[in-house]
C-alpha cells in the first residue's frame, strides 16, 4: 500500500483519482475526519418539528443525531449517546418529547442536554459533567445543517452570498414533501463526481435531456438555449448570477458553496415530464419563467431549485465502498397535496434520473475495482468534477 | 489506535470500558486467547447422553467439541478436526457411534480419541502421533463444562464451596428440558455485563420486576421482601449464604464463582407469570418457598435457581460485534412433558426477559459504536457489573 | 501471524498446509499476483463467439475480461475497464457489437481495444496512449485460455505433447453444451487438492466408484480393471501415455500440464449412470471403448475426456474464503440436443459428484479454520495433491 502522502503528491492534476482514494479504508478513516465529520450538512427542514419537543433523528455512519426544538422554541442537535453506558436513548425515528429519557436505565436529560436524573450515581460524580453531547447545527432559510465536528467552518460568507436566491426561492416557507433513500454499492466520491458532471447526461438520460440544457458547448441548440435563458432571466427581473463555481477556490475557514442559474429548453417551466407546472410558485417568483437554479452548500448537498419546486440532494458513505443517495422535494409549506400538487408527477423526474445515476456510478465503481484501472483525464466538460477533486485532495493533506 | 497497555492504564475504575474493548479486533483476538479459551464454560448435562457411544456437537466460534460417552462410561471431548486433512469429522449435531470415522477420507479413532486405522498412511509416520486432539471436560453435579485450554483453572474450591447448594437443587438428577439459543447484534461483553445488573430492571422488565427483588435497595418493599425471604428460607432449614460475590477476588489458578441466595416478592413460590410451581420439587428440597438462587460458574455461565426448575445462561461471542445467549431450562429429570410440565409456562418469564435484553443490549452497542461515547459511570446499584470489568481487565493484563 | 518466509521455510514436504495459508489475506494476495494472475485459466471456447464482433465476459474476483472476435476473425481479450474514469464498457455476459462504447460517456474503442472518439478530450492528451488494455488470450485446439500478467509462461510444450490427445479428441470441433457454477465456502485450495486426489472416492462418491477406477493401487479389482483398460487401449490403437503429472517438475517459464489415460469399469464405455453412450463419438475415435483422459492445462483447468464428451472442470477464488467450480460438459459441435444427446443424462455423473465434492471441501475448511488443526501427512494415495502442494509453494516463493 503506497502511503497518502505519496498519493497525494503523484496526483496529476485534472485526472481522476487512484484507486487506493476509492477503495482504502484508511484513506476513507481520513475523510471521515476531515470531510465527512468536518462539513455541514443537510438534515431536513424546520418545518419538520414546529413544536417545542418535536424531534427526529438524523443517522450518519455509526452516528445518530437528535434534531429538536425546545421549550425556548430553539433548534438544539444532540448525539444520541447516554452519558452513562452508552446506550441509544431515542429509539423512534421522531416524535414529541418533554424529556430525553433513556429506555435502558432511566436517566433522564431536559431538551438542552442537561442531566436532570441519574438514580444511584455515586458520591463525587458531578451531574454537571454527564450532560448529552450537542452537535453543531444551524439553520440556513428554514433548512437545518449539522456539523460533527467540534471546531465547523463558518458559514457566514454563505448566508451573505446567497440570501438573494434563499430569499427568492423563500426556501425558508418551504415543506418536505417527500424524501427518499437510494442505496448505491459504490464509493461516495464517484457519486458526488457523477452528480458534479453533466458530460454524461446526453448518453445516460434521456428524460433530463428532454428538457434541461445539458451544459454542453457543443451540444446542438446550446447557445439558443443558454440566450433565451439569460433573456428570459431579463424579462423575470432576475439577475443571472454565479457564485464561486469551483470548490477549491474556497476560504480556508468558510464552508464551501457556489450557486448558478441557467435555463431550461423552451416548452419547459419546471422539471415536469410535460414541461408544465408541478406546483404553486415558490418565494417571490411572480411568473413561472424557464430559469433554474442550481445550489452546492457544503461538499454532499446540493439543491436544484425550479419556479415551484426544489429537489436537494445529500451523498454520504455507508461504508468504505457504499454509498446513499438522500433525495428531498421541497415544495411552498402551504401547498396540499392532491389538490395543490401531484406527488408521483413532482418526483418523475429525479426518481427516474437517480435510478440511471446509481446503475452508472456501480458499473464506475466495478471498474476502478479492477487491477487495471489507472486514472484518466477528466475532459473539458467535467470541470466541476474537476475541482471538486482538487478541493478533496486539499481537504485530506 | 491506543494500543492495548495503555488502554488498561488508562482505565478509571468503576466506569465503563473504552469504546476499544468492543470494537477492536486484536483486543478480540486477546479475549479469545485469555478468557474465552481459557475459562469453563457449561455445554449441556450428561443426562443427555446416557449410553456408551452417545455423543453431542459443542460449537463455539470456529471451534467445534465432539462431547461423548466412552465404552469406559467416562466423559471425553475432542475437537472434531481429523488429523489427516483436517476435515470436520461428526457432522450431525448429535447421535450413537461405535468409532469416530471421517467422512472424507474414513480415517478412524475409538472413543478415547486414538487413530486406529488410516489407510496407505506413508511409511515412517506413527499412528499414536495422530490422535484426536482432546479438550478438557470436567462433570460437576452433572453439568458438563469444557475448557479449551492446555492448562485449565482449577475447579476445586468452586466444587467444594458450592456443594451444598448444587446438592440441594440435585443438580446430577436434573435434565434440559429446553435450550433456545438467542442471536444478540453487540459485543458478548455488553450482554454480560447487562446479565450482572439490574439496575434496568424496573424500567426494562415489567415481568421479571412483579416477582423478583430488584436488588436495588432503595425500591419499595424491598426491606420487607429480604425479611420474608430470611424467615422463609430459615423455616425451610435452610441457610442464607453468599460465596465471593466478586469476580475479581478469586485465586489466580482457580475458575472464578459466586453464589447467592434470594427471595422472591410475596405470591411468587418460583419463576412463574401466576406465581405458581412450573414443575415437580428438585433436589432435597421439602417444601415450595419464596428462595431464590444465583449461581456464576466462571465468567459467562450463569444459573437461576428455583424450588422447581432452573434456568442457564451462556453469553459467547460469535464474532467481535455479535454474540449469543444459550438459555436452559433445566428440570427434574423424570418430570414428564404435558403432565408435570407446561413448555410453554415454564420458558415463558426467563423468555420474554432475553428478547427485552436483547433490544436493550443491541441499543446500547449502537451507542458505544458512536466516535462521541466515552466510558461513564458504573452506579452504586451496578456492583456486579463492576466487578466483571475489573475482573476483565485483570484477565487481559 | 508469521511471516511468510518462515511458513514457507518450515513447511514439512508431504504434510498438508498451515492454516495460514487458508485464512491470510496477505497469502491471498501473495497468490492472486504470483498464481491466479499469472496462469493460463479456461475461459471457454471458441464456438461461443462464431461470428466478427461476437464477445462474451469473463469474470474473476474484481476483473471482467471481454473476450471477441475482431474484424480480421482473431480472437482478442481486453479489461472492461473505460480508459477516462473506469466504467465498466460491456455490462451484458454476451453479444455482438461493432465497436466498444462506454455507456457513461460514450467514449467508443474498435474491436482492437483503439479509442476511437473521446468528445471533449482536453488539448495535448494522446488518444493512442487511451487504448484499452489487452490482456494475453490463446486458442488451444478450440479452447480459450486467458493470463493476465503481462508477461506470460509459454503454452509451446503443453501444445507440443498434448497435440495427440487434443487431435484424437478433436477438441477444435466440440462445443460447450452445458455450464453450471458451484459456490464453495472455502478457500479455493481445498477444491483443488480435492480433484487432485481420489482417495476420498471410495468413501465420498459411490456413482463415480461404479465406474471409475479409483487409482488406489489396493482397491479390489484394480488390477483387473487395469489390464482391462490396457488390452482395450491396444484394441483400439491407442497408446497408453502419461505426460509429467508432477506438477513441481515442470520449467520454470512453461506454463505446466499434465495428461494420462486409464480405462473404466467393465459395462461402461463413458461416464454415464448405465454405463452406456451420451452422445455421439468425439475426433478421430472410431469405436467406443472403456478409455478415458485426464488433462491438466495450468493450475486450476481439468478435463475428463470421454469417448463421447469432455468435462471441464475450473476452479477460481471468488475471496479468501470462498471459491467456485466452474463445470463445463463439451460435445462434437454438431451434436443436437434432444437427439444426439440428454442433457440430464450427460450432467448427471459430475452434477452429483460436484455436489458431493462441495459438502466435503466446506467440512475440510471448517475443521481447517480450527486453532487445534495442524498440518497432517498426505498418504501414499495423494501423489497428486502433494505435487500440487509442492507446486504452489514453489511458486509463492
Amino acid at each position: 500500500m503506497k502511503n497518502i502522502e505519496n498519493l497525494l503528491s503523484q496526483h496529476q492534476e485534472d485526472w481522476s483519482l487512484d484507486q487506493e482514494f476509492y477503495k482504502d479504508q484508511s484513506i476513507f478513516n481520513l475523510e471521515k475526519k476531515k470531510i465527512l465529520f468536518n462539513s455541514w450538512i443537510f438534515t431536513g427542514h424546520e418545518s419538520q418539528i414546529p413544536n417545542k419537543g418535536d424531534y427526529f433523528l438524523y443517522k450518519l455512519l455509526e452516528e445518530e443525531i437528535i434534531i429538536l426544538r425546545n421549550k425556548e422554541n430553539e433548534i438544539k442537535a444532540f448525539f444520541n449517546v447516554c452519558r452513562h453506558r452508552g446506550s441509544r436513548i431515542c429509539l423512534n425515528e421522531g416524535g414529541n418529547v418533554k424529556r430525553l429519557t433513556c429506555p435502558y436505565h432511566s436517566w433522564t436529560f431536559n431538551l438542552d442536554g442537561k442531566l436532570l436524573a441519574a438514580k444511584s450515581l455515586r458520591d463525587g460524580i458531578d451531574k454537571a459533567t454527564l450532560n448529552l453531547h450537542p452537535c453543531n447545527i444551524e439553520v440556513i432559510a428554514g433548512m437545518l445543517f449539522i456539523n460533527l465536528s467540534d471546531d465547523p467552518q463558518s458559514l457566514d460568507n454563505l448566508r451573505r452570498d446567497l440570501k438573494e436566491p434563499f430569499d427568492m426561492f423563500g426556501f425558508t416557507d418551504m415543506k418536505i414533501a417527500a424524501h427518499k433513500n437510494y442505496p448505491i454499492a459504490s464509493n461516495w466520491k464517484l457519486a458526488v463526481e457523477n452528480y458534479q458532471e453533466c458530460y454524461h447526461c446526453a448518453p445516460s438520460h434521456p428524460e433530463y435531456s428532454l428538457s434541461h440544457t445539458l451544459k454542453i458547448e457543443d451540444e446542438p441548440g446550446f447557445d439558443e438555449a443558454q440566450e433565451k435563458m439569460r433573456s428570459n432571466l431579463e424579462s423575470c427581473g432576475l439577475k443571472d448570477i454565479e457564485v464561486d463555481k469551483d470548490f477549491s477556490n474556497k476560504d480556508k475557514d468558510q464552508e464551501q458553496y457556489a450557486y448558478s442559474r441557467y435555463a431550461l429548453f423552451d416548452g419547459y417551466i419546471t422539471g415536469s415530464e410535460d414541461g408544465k407546472p408541478l406546483a404553486p410558485l415558490l418565494g417571490n417568483i411572480k411568473d413561472f419563467n424557464q430559469g433554474c437554479s442550481d445550489f452546492n452548500l457544503g461538499p454532499v448537498s446540493y439543491f436544484l431549485a425550479y419556479c415551484d419546486h426544489v429537489v436537494g440532494y445529500v451523498f454520504t458513505p455507508t461504508s468504505l465502498d457504499k454509498c446513499q443517495c438522500d433525495v428531498y422535494w421541497l415544495v411552498n409549506k402551504d401547498a396540499e397535496e392532491g389538490k395543490d400538487y401531484d406527488m408521483e408527477k413532482l418526483m418523475w423526474l429525479w426518481d427516474v434520473t437517480t435510478y440511471a445515476d446509481e446503475t452508472i456510478i456501480v458499473n464506475n465503481q466495478k471498474g476502478v475495482d479492477s487491477f487495471k484501472y489507472e486514472p484518466g483525464p477528466y475532459t473539458d466538460k467535467e470541470k466541476s468534477a474537476r475541482s471538486f477533486i482538487k478541493w478533496y485532495l486539499n481537504e485530506l493533506r
